[in-house]
């Protein structure tokens, strides 16, 4: 496994965009779970057809690129209170961070004319890119 | 948000990979949770002051990038099992997909020497790259 792939990197498509009342970062909670608004997914022409059997009222895991991150930053004060220690980014949820996607469980609300998922619960500005949805694994409870 | 980022796209960069007694794809278990061998992640020398904060015994998610999945797949017969009916890719956990990320969720064994992440239970082949890593939210026991 040695080699230049190590040295390499990897092109993530959009496949989908975040539609929200939430315009910019500093209004948007922590954690979806702590007021964020119900948001639509306008999924790319190109990749409609990867939705089809999700169905409204499942909870799926939506991934995110947050494009508005620092990508150089390692260690932060955890939820940006100054109180709390810096904390090595992989230990936190911190939106900055080397590779910047959000994960975000959600249920979905219901899908409009095949291209338009609607969830509720999201806590990303509008315009952000989504790069992946997967379906919550019920077996575990875990995303 | 309509322009030219919606064309775009995002580089994402290995923090890390993984160590593993798994060697192909065929061989790996379709979830963690299915027998899958403990694995150890390198940390790459540039990102080990992100990992300060977690701890032995704690969940995390792991997100790697799945670098043999066939990215041009939309819908697959879940399970690889030709009597699953035929399912977008967004609603399958499918390695195959646009954006071939992986998401683990595993718990931390021990932490040696300060870039090497030993974990419980991972179903990723030797030599995948990891793209991040996050705590598990206990409030939600989500991840």
């Amino acid at each position: 496994m040695l080699g230049m792939d190590r040295l390499g990197s990897y092109a993530v498509h959009p496949i989908a965009w975040v539609h929200s009342s939430l315009r910019q970062r500093a209004d948007a909670p922590k954690q979806g779970r702590e007021g964020a608004p119900d948001a639509r997914l306008e999924i790319a022409a190109d990749f409609v057809d990867g939705l089809d059997g999700i169905k409204a009222g499942q909870e799926i895991v939506i991934l995110t690129w947050l494009h508005e991150a620092d990508r150089d930053v390692l260690k932060v004060h955890p939820r940006d209170d100054l109180r709390n220690p810096l904390t090595g980014v992989f230990a936190t949820r911190s939106a900055d961070r080397p590779n910047p996607i959000g994960l975000h469980r959600v249920t979905v609300l219901e899908i409009v004319n095949g291209h338009w998922l609607h969830v509720q619960g999201l806590e990303a500005v509008d315009g952000t890119p989504v790069i992946d949805i997967k379906p919550v694994l019920q077996e575990s409870r875990d995303s």
